[in-house]
């Protein structure tokens, strides 16, 4: 089960409010690259854990809680960056000033159903949905889905780094982005700790799969092109279990023929 | 622009229709594991490609490209396995076993908005949504995100290919885990053929970041737990930037103190 | 920040497991009366809450983490539903009839996307949604988004009661009932130590609404009803505010009378 | 069955048309708070009443019927917003401006999907959806249901007053918050002619519930605090069926043990 | 504004209910083809419709009235087929065959969010959306609109039709067909009556459009076909302003040439 | 199955880069009325088509092909609307003033997400989803879905060209303005080309429907209206199959008399 203290894993201050910026952090706490996909895939994945590897369970569940801790400290950056700043003299101009740029360049929910505060969308106001959330119980796929989304949640957070100027912000993505670096590794070092993993899943009996097409690069241009001679198309394949070849024609199929449906359908106009 | 023939690009045979089990391929076609994702994620990081990358722009394409033909395919096997079979004795049963089934445990919107047929939406009903596709516009983010989505999609095969003893779907799925396991080499080979390029996005000044938490793991134990001696806990990081190390602790942030919002925002109870 | 422990907070035991119950289960985790909905809801709440009401902000925060915590639980669950039982007998028949059951009657994402484990979905399988989450900035607005959240919470909690007769199941169950009894109730002390809230927001001055509809319960009713004499019809309305009336008329505020949008929209036939 | 007659419930005027605004009314209509979600709400309450109950049938299904009326209303504002004035003077400048403003600030889908209308979607832009209407079977929740969406709803259009200067919007805001307090105050009303109902549902046996953690409030704090003494730790509950205790430490339900899946479900590394 | 009263529009019984039809009929309440979609349809267009046409908003809303009572009848009819049937021997055996039934193939939302009743979802369990809803602001769009949704509602409406026996069902589906017959023909009806209205919109100068491949069919055969001489690549134009034309080739436009995007997006990998 | 080559169907040129107008382009790429709708509609269409219609198959396969370079030459727009130009005095400005556009008035993810690029959602920022997709597995039902798609798409490409003075912009406009006309017209040609196809499904024996109300107008105004004799209330009906008749009253369907549901559903507050 789960415990909070009230402290914040690392400080959030911002110098100068804006709600332009307020809006973008929505992307990290509710979007498809964000806190609250990664806290919640790592807690799915630790969900279907097996009692034997308990240690693994251990490591995605530590790192989901520390995910929670994240979307905690982005949450105060957006209520800190839709509050006026604190001097008696900004004030008195603050409240004007808010909701004229709420109208202009805000997020209309941030102010309309949640009184300036964070919500579970993303930064263009559609809701947080599970579908981001990849638990396929299947240790390899899922620290795939963990590198994934720890490379597209660290580029998130260079880009979110580039449009602001304010020190405390900087400060805390300059800590985010760190703790990206981590994590990014940390999938990484156990996907080697996993030895020879590929092709994912290694446990279906790999003399099953089609083995004419299993490791052809086939060109799907409309005029036929020669082989291009890339690293895809010659070589040794990075599983070590076949040769890349290329073929500028694909298998034939033939027609797919359907039959009529059953007249219950009314597909037919007679 | 595309093209078309009038071919499948490998054949779909069904010798025993079964509801059930074409509920179960629209997984394949419309769900977060399916081609739907695919060739659209595929297709959308090449419309982002630059013009002095060409052949990246190719080889992403032509795969993509690929991908829709696949959707073709599996489109033809849920009509397959909801058509009745084609001999007389069994013609005659056919409208009441395939109307019973769909009320039992077929998916229902199969019959009633398609008239036996797919439909872009997963085994559970829920539509294909854009937010599967993933493309970033930083090459090794969508690389890993290929990865990954072709070990899970893999993976899914795979499960479907346990579902099944029809002969003609197991030749089918035969093919498709063939080009999965291919397809996943293809994009582990470009990520090589990128040199380092970790930790993503490898052009952000990583000077920059917070030196004192990027290559440390940091426990969330309630109670402190030592070191588990793990390899993401000690030892260089895959990237080759640095150490791991471990923390039983947090940076402590402070309590996260916001001021009351404005006036107009409704927020107090007075 | 958040901490985590490997105990859960109650223990799960299943003895009789049931894939169609497992199916069920998860509208307990990801649907609109579930965990991730009250977990998420309390915690973006408690973002919000400004630092001079500390004690409010750990008051919710506190039941937001015991919340991830029944997610955990019945995560837990779900996996035992779906796992073959444990003795060499029941081993031997236990995949085929799982497979058939997932096939029949279960969930097909919990096989095919989390390979027999628990999904941030709902029991109709749709995707858990940000849209769930009601978190106002309003305290009191937000106390009876509790008091909903717990009291549907406690309903979905007994109708899934009546849906097992597994000894594992229930005692879960009634544990996870009587916790929905304990925060329905906190919900309703911290309303009563709001005092007068009402109408919510309490803080816009009440004499700006319109005087003449504010207590007035106004038919619909397409032929004119008398006044059926209901508690909503007459007396003193709850807020202590004012005194229901009853009206068989709307007031009548005119067509519509739009004027034609600029010809850039195209919105003419010609 | 419904009828329609030509008249707006209550007029509704704009003497200052402003697409910034337009874009914020659509919170009221196809938001979480807005006039959709209620009027669908009440009326899928309405269609669950067995006939005994005849009078509460009618009480929820007139104010259902109130709200459609809203939404006319407000779709209404929203074209009148997105209209230019009628002077002349006004009328030659009127068609660059709208279309600049639109691509400032406005809502791109109100020009591009809908010719300067309203349409079913929320102030960010994202579609209304069923998943806002609860309709629970339960008498007791519902009207839960119906308190707190009254509560967020009046807090919506009480912000919306603040977000503009026009005075036939404040006419029709005022108009339609004076409806709120009303329908806030009605369904309270019938929560307590329901006499006793608490903890919902009380029909079922409170006697099966976990005895224990039933009245318990359970700190997660990380660092076991003292009972901080507030009205949700002690004294009587508000249901009347016990009395508040605290408790700094959960209950340990034990390690979630695990099996490994069947192994068709691939979820091994081998 | 609207109004109600209590009577349906036309009667619905059940004689034998059933679980399976229920979760079938969610489709034309909360589907893509259903009842919801039109009643607002035909409601948002309404809404947009200038004063002017004074007939015409009331020929659209007062069938969006109309289809709001189709609700309320496929709501009753969701009901009735999921209670038991009401002589006593029936009565017995009731709840158990219900909670059977409904863990076997009944829809799991229906029970456990709804307490046995209807709900705004389609028959997969998923929820109703706007974005189901076109109301383009343009008359001729949205009546073509309009002939697709009471196509497609028919059509589901028949095929509801072949999966009941039940006298009930079929007495109020043969009802539905039939005002289905209706609608579809007068929205026929009102096209005809605009006159030339094609191409939508015909308030564009077509002289703008381009001149060469406004009315050429082209072909995106992979290998060139001849003419296939079917009635849309020769003859005139259904809308009489052009001829139409073959071309087995498509116009070149060149390869996409992006530049590099700015280094703040670390779209580079170094 | 599919094939592609690099050239663009159409040449996309911008002169001058505007966010803004990439944010409204993405209407036409994920939104209800854009590219991805058409493409997946009549593809899937077409994947429903029997081999005796190869056709039919292949019209509607070629049109799906043909939209898919639709939404490749749009999203070179987009990208090239958030491309700077290329001279290098405006080079030096550029970065600046990319960033502080797409804070005030761009797309928050165009940026976030996809580094300056297209993405599958609209111009709201809501994800493309399947739901768009209109695929009945009737011919007739599915030529109306797309006359309508192709209308809505006409009309939002009309308004997009009013929303620009790029002449790169107006060029690709005026091709896919030309390219909708010919769409519109070929779904028109192939229902003419079906004979007497009224009403949507005409399988279906008409006979079975109820012969009262399948021709009648039935106004639902509150006060009775007499017949306003327009084109839909009087005359033969456009199928030729019934004349239209008007009543300005509706049948009356008896009041629904729900039974309570069991027990079970803790339906009843005690």
């Amino acid at each position: 089960m789960f415990y909070h203290d009230d402290e914040l894993q690392f400080e959030v201050e911002v110098e100068d409010p804006n709600p332009r910026f307020a809006k973008m952090l929505q992307q990290a706490i509710g979007g498809a690259e964000g806190e609250m996909r990664v806290a919640l895939q790592y807690m799915f994945q630790a969900f279907a854990v097996p009692a034997e590897k308990q240690e693994i369970r251990q490591f995605l569940m530590e790192t989901a809680t520390e995910e929670l801790g994240h979307i905690e400290m982005l949450a105060t950056a957006v209520s800190k960056n839709l509050e006026g700043a604190s001097d008696e003299a900004r004030e008195a101009a603050r409240e004007d000033a808010v909701i004229d740029e709420m109208m202009r360049s805000g997020q209309p929910r941030q102010a309309l159903s949640a009184g300036l505060h964070a919500m579970p969308v993303d930064s263009n106001g559609a809701p947080f949905t599970g579908n981001y959330v990849i638990a396929s119980g299947n240790l390899a796929a899922d620290m795939y889905a963990n590198v994934m989304a720890e490379s597209t949640g660290r580029l998130l957070a260079t880009r979110l780094y580039e449009f602001t100027d304010d020190p405390g912000m900087k400060d805390m993505l300059e800590y985010l982005i760190a703790r990206d670096t981590m994590h990014q590794n940390q999938w990484h070092a156990a996907l080697e700790a996993l030895g020879e993993h590929r092709p994912v899943p290694n446990s279906f009996d790999q003399s099953k799969e089609n083995q004419e097409y299993n490791y052809t690069f086939m060109s799907t241009a409309r005029e036929e092109r020669e082989d291009p001679q890339q690293p895809w198309t010659q070589g040794e394949a990075p599983d070590g279990k076949g040769d890349f070849s290329y073929s500028p024609r694909q298998p034939g199929g033939g027609n797919p023929d359907l039959d009529e449906m059953i007249d219950e359908m009314h597909n037919e106009v007679k």
